[in-house]
């Protein structure tokens, strides 16, 4: 039984109903040209045929499940495909509108622990005859950039590819069974995972006591209180666009700042229009964090977590002018204000819940208003495929990712590239993040008025 | 802010990710005639302007609600009903299979503990162009009987009545909202909550401690153990079917049996098929836990759960001829074996899980190897609609309940009468009970062979 690393195993440790610990991904498909009506049917039918499950999709928690022994790993012999994928239908009309409503409620819900930790589903009875698909994996499983690195392991460019897997199979050859472990390597293992506790909990420790517990650390920024920094519930809301490449490419070039700058300003503008609705833009300026990879481009195979940092970004919501806030945006990034670098943006994000609602103690009512956010809302720029994809002669028209949400942190911007686009996933708490769909249209009036602002 | 009553509070207290403490329904109807494509689309429209919200259906958890400390109920002054109530779809090929697919799937989810603690979902797609509802309540909200009151309630048995209120919504004036409490009155309802709970420790722990786990008290019959006696994991199967109630009313007259026997026989028949199938027959009987009503005709509005008691009833699956069964089951019932007086069937049932899994302390390993279940399934007749019933003119086709499960317990049936039918639900731990619709076809067959034995 292979014990699980620390850096799986704090996802299920920090898990509650009101945070569900899972990375989500709506993908929208157009069906291939001759498609007959039976094209869903038939599909789901092959795609139950694909009993080859990635090792990674047949593992599950060693029971007990609920305790806090559950470090290791165990191969489920007898998994149930269909449980984990699903056959869904949108109810009339069928617009992506009733898409993202289902997202959302799937989104809200735990995985079953006693289970390989995913779920797909096929969704049906979009209005103009695309279909979509939602999928979720719990972090402990893979991270978002994994999840999608997988996602373009399954596709093709070739639009005529029919050997494309099922989203839980692997192009890639299964590598054979390691031996069953002997005494010494479970030693060995058990020795690994206790280093590494040892390496996080100091980290950790310290973080939490000494920048936000005891405000002993000065940050390189200091966030305004926002009603994004709040409790949250376990319901969330979900939405989602895509806008083309070319556009944040032009701003980006006119300007002279990089796309990521680009995409930050829509999102500060986005979010100034939103906070100015209703009526709670503060003073100063949104702070971001950003994840921002620290992978060559040589590192092949899984990814690891750890080769992810997170940056402190201004987002000059303060700032009437949309060129204005572009160039303190391109500025912030340029200074690099490291926010831990000894953690991954997931560390650092459960570190900032515990600004809310200290883990593992009871909430302290009102400590959410004494105490400032250590950032305001992450805004994550994954990297996707860059080339048009297909699955099996379908064609990936999006993939927008959906992501995890912690006390304090109630809204999560996360976007993909993705061929011709960037595909926007919105994710907020749906008690706290009223009107989420609104910042859609927010976003397409920023880059509008960024196109104006650099003309 | 009321004190809540340990009654409810327990059902909040045991709940886990594998154990979720609500009750379920699915409730099948036929349009009224002349109804247009967007009869279920103006429905929708229509439910959403009734936000007049029953007072049980808008309390919430005071927070925190995670802590031992949520005792008390507060009303929701910002109730998002497109929250609660959802519009859903079956996918292709719409039929009964899909809709209990779905209602398996939403039942093995937790609900929102920030919110009122109930989901309505209104689902189109069935492909004889009928509707359906699925309602979810949690247990400390109300229990099974209560829920079936409440429906009773909203409908009418005139088809023409147009006054139906929404599922959330009450037939009955409001009752004015009482004065605030002043501090005597809180001080009388805490002493009276703490009343309610040293009523209720001392049996529970007597029970536990007596009863199971030291094995002193010696039950009333000896239940074998089952496959159906096990830990259970969170995901749920959920089957239901209408039987005439004709056919069992005959079959109770000629073997001068009440129709519960006759229900009771069906289940032992079904069960004693599917364990036969399952090469999991035991030699002994299976012995059932039946909850019984003892409340009086003259007992009016809200129900108690506290005036329901609990018998077993051997089931006689040793036997092979149907009528020796049911001769068995009718003596069993005659002889009112009445297992722990003092407490609610609901509570039986918590206190059976203490068997498998020690609610409090952490699992032992191979405990449920050790102990004999004190019942092997529970088997629950509530009374339900005498009549045809109406919903705005919508005819009530069927309502189906959804029970909870406990480890221990992976299999409980349900059933009500609605109008000339008897209306069965049989929900399932998905790991445990594998086939769970075989057990539709084994009810059918057992009650052919019972008319047989009989006629």
């Amino acid at each position: 039984m292979p014990m699980m690393p620390v850096t799986d195993s704090m996802f299920l440790l920090v898990e509650t109903r009101e945070h569900p610990m899972h990375v989500g991904g709506l993908q929208l498909f157009t069906k291939p040209d001759g498609a007959g009506d039976d094209y869903l049917a038939k599909l789901r039918h092959d795609m139950l045929e694909n009993t080859e499950v990635r090792s990674l999709f047949r593992r599950r928690l060693a029971k007990p499940v609920n305790s806090l022994g559950y470090l290791a790993w165990v191969e489920d012999n007898d998994l149930d495909l269909h449980y984990h994928f699903r056959h869904s239908a949108l109810p009339q009309p069928g617009r992506v509108r009733e898409l993202l409503e289902l997202t959302s409620r799937w989104h809200s819900t735990l995985l079953d622990r006693h289970r390989p930790l995913w779920e797909i589903h096929l969704v049906e009875g979009l209005n103009d005859d695309r279909f979509a698909m939602y999928s979720k994996v719990h972090h402990a499983v893979m991270d978002g950039v994994s999840a999608l690195r997988h996602l373009q392991g399954i596709l093709s460019d070739d639009p005529s590819a029919t050997d494309c897997p099922a989203p839980w199979g692997s192009r890639s050859p299964q590598r054979p069974r390691r031996p069953r472990p002997g005494p010494f390597d479970l030693l060995r293992t058990a020795r690994r995972t206790t280093e590494q506790l040892a390496g996080l909990a100091p980290a950790a420790v310290r973080v939490a006591n000494e920048a936000f517990r005891e405000h002993r650390l000065t940050l390189p920024m200091q966030a305004p209180r926002t009603m994004l920094n709040v409790p949250i519930g376990g319901a969330r809301r979900f939405a989602a666009q895509s806008w083309p490449l070319d556009r944040v490419r032009g701003v980006a070039s006119a300007a002279g700042v990089s796309r990521n700058d680009v995409v930050l300003a829509m999102c500060a503008g986005a979010l100034r229009d939103y906070l100015i609705e209703q009526r709670a833009l503060p003073d100063a300026p949104l702070v971001a964090m950003v994840p921002v990879s620290l992978r060559t481009r040589s590192d092949g195979g899984e990814a690891s977590g750890n080769q992810i940092g997170a940056m402190l970004c201004n987002l000059g919501t303060d700032r009437t002018d949309p060129a204005a806030r572009l160039a303190v945006i391109a500025r912030s990034m340029r200074d690099g204000k490291r926010l831990f670098k000894d953690l991954t943006p997931l560390q650092v994000l459960l570190l900032s819940a515990l600004n809310v609602a200290p883990l593992g103690a009871s909430p302290v009512p009102g400590f959410v208003n004494n105490t400032r956010p250590p950032f305001n809302v992450v805004i994550s720029n994954v990297p996707g495929p860059r080339k048009q994809m297909y699955w099996n002669g379908a064609k990936l028209d999006g993939v927008y990712p959906a992501s995890v949400l912690l006390d304090g942190q109630a809204l999560n911007i996360t976007l993909t590239s993705n061929g011709d686009n960037l595909d926007f996933g919105i994710t907020g708490c749906r008690r706290s993040v009223p009107h989420l769909q609104r910042l859609l249209t927010h976003l397409d009036t920023a880059l509008a008025e960024l196109e104006y602002a650099t003309r």
